[in-house]
């Protein structure tokens, strides 16, 4: 076969494929709003990912010695087991003291334009070194994470093979790095709307089929859109009319907080809707513990539409299809504190 | 070759190992007081693991939701990558409160004569029971673990798995045989010690084989022997010596506190010093961060006798050799909450 006989086959293959797809309306228009996940992690700009760094990572995630107490590790509120997050309004940090918004999933947190509800961190590197010094969540001043790192002796290898050219590899900025790179494995593929966005029309159960449908129409897919079906831009929280104080604290002004912006008051990130059904309860507030009354909260405050109940339940078990492949993660093995090892603070 | 040479070579094969190992005094006094931990979970009475069990034992081993908060799990305090211990004096429990005493280190648990440090479960699955309900530790009422683990859907089907032949499996009682099966699959084999006690001399370095002969001789071994070298039976901390109250408060009497008998004041039981480089702090107090403090403790309070720093130093390096192979643990998906799911109490 010749190079141009190829591309001939090649380019009518594709043809054939997307003419399968293009009879299949919901398909093709979901395919314009939405992308699947990847199989495998995407790789972070400035921070290539080895084995030895992804490793360092994984086990500083795991390690509470990172927290004044010893007690808590970026696991304790974004549980591999727990889609991610943790099965509270808002997390449990220092001496018992509560997060002020919801833990967000770490899954597929790679692919949100920002972090945190407001977006104050501009990615996972970021984001990795804001828990570990805030006074509510693991209470470590920022200096002391890296004597505690040092006080260990395991971890000078540990660092020395995920930072090989550096003479001082302890540091903040690099313990941050190497948390980003294992977070950045935590991505669910395969999800059964992953499926039907690559032509498996029948991964969608009708009524999910029904559900999707609602989704785009309504206008829900508006703002939770692309590969993360959220997670992309920012939006008001009551768009159209404010929800209750339950739901909207007044307290809380989101990312009016970090930019000052008048317009940005009351405005958060969208969250990703992947996993939805693991990570109850739901909004910043993580005050609606039922997804049923999440999606018709959002149908009245973003679109200021009554939803039926059999349209929230359609939404809802579309919402279901996104539950993808969880990742497999075998426990770290941490290296053991010393006698010179930095203590926990009472 | 007939049935009755291979026996005879069989036999001979026998002679020579045994011969071999007689040539060494140390490890034929050593296998004489200590024994190998297997490579293989053992049985427990009345209670066959099978794999859905063992699964089913993992998941509620992770799951905080077994907890009043829905913060605190078995692996809060019992961490696979810390020792199966955590690094605290005493744990940190519901509402911040601490824990009584030093939590013990689940590996190789299955091995004690008793659980506690005042031996008051006989067995895992009595143990497993205990933290769930303390109200300084995870602080369920008894009636609602049963409550809240009905109340997560994905559960039935694993407790049906896990016990076959139950109408209603969710109950106390399994949740306590499944997370003993689990916790009975946590042995750390192929330490350095157990492969001298099979036979390989080289296995320990020269200072640890002093260390070993010292702990023989100086008197360690009378209570921590066996195959978890300690875990075996009880004694009074400080027999021929109190120490100070920084490691004997006189508040905690031990295994009287159970008893009610008066020669077991301030009796514990003789925790196993296997993996002990990993679980800094020491003893029921953890008030020792250093394991050479430790010894020297012991050796004035249970002994009478005054160690050497060189003696220490080897006993110290003998107790190195115990660390064993880690558990490979992949951490379990846990079933999600759903609407009706019982919620966290503040």
């Amino acid at each position: 076969m010749s190079k141009g006989t190829l591309a001939v086959v090649l380019s009518l293959g594709c043809a054939v494929a997307s003419s399968a797809l293009a009879q299949d309306p919901l398909m093709k228009a979901a395919q314009e709003q939405f992308r699947p996940i990847p199989e495998t992690a995407p790789e972070l700009p400035g921070n290539a990912a080895t084995p030895a760094k992804v490793e360092l990572g994984k086990m500083l995630y795991f390690d509470p010695r990172l927290s004044a107490s010893h007690t808590i590790s970026c696991s304790s509120c974004h549980n591999i087991g727990l889609g991610g997050a943790d099965a509270e309004p808002t997390s449990i940090g220092h001496r018992w003291q509560h997060g002020g918004r919801n833990a967000p999933t770490v899954f597929n947190a790679v692919f949100n334009t920002a972090q945190f509800w407001d977006g104050r961190a501009k990615d996972l590197e970021q984001q990795a070194g804001g828990p570990m010094v805030n006074p509510v969540e693991m209470a470590s001043p920022a200096t002391h994470v890296v004597e505690q790192l040092k006080g260990i002796p395991g971890y000078h290898d540990a660092f020395a093979a995920a930072f090989p050219d550096q003479a001082d590899p302890i540091t903040l900025d690099n313990a941050q790095k190497a948390i980003a790179v294992f977070e950045a494995t935590l991505i669910t593929p395969n999800a059964p709307f992953d499926r039907f966005l690559r032509g498996e029309a029948d991964a969608l159960s009708p009524v999910q089929k029904q559900g999707l449908s609602l989704f785009m129409d309504k206008g829900c897919a508006a703002c939770h859109n692309g590969i993360n079906i959220g997670g992309g831009m920012y939006a008001p929280f009551g768009v159209v009319e404010k929800p209750g104080a339950e739901f909207l604290p007044p307290g809380d002004q989101g990312r009016f907080m970090v930019t000052k912006t008048p317009s940005d008051e009351y405005v958060f990130k969208v969250p990703t809707l992947r996993n939805i059904t693991l990570t109850a309860p739901y909004f910043h507030t993580g005050a609606a513990w039922d997804l049923r009354q999440a999606v018709a909260v959002m149908g009245a405050s973003q679109l200021g539409i009554q939803l039926s109940t059999a349209e929230v339940d359609a939404i809802t078990a579309f919402l279901g299809s996104l539950t993808g492949e969880q990742p497999k993660v075998i426990y770290p093995i941490l290296p053991p504190s010393v006698a010179g090892t930095p203590r926990p603070q009472p």
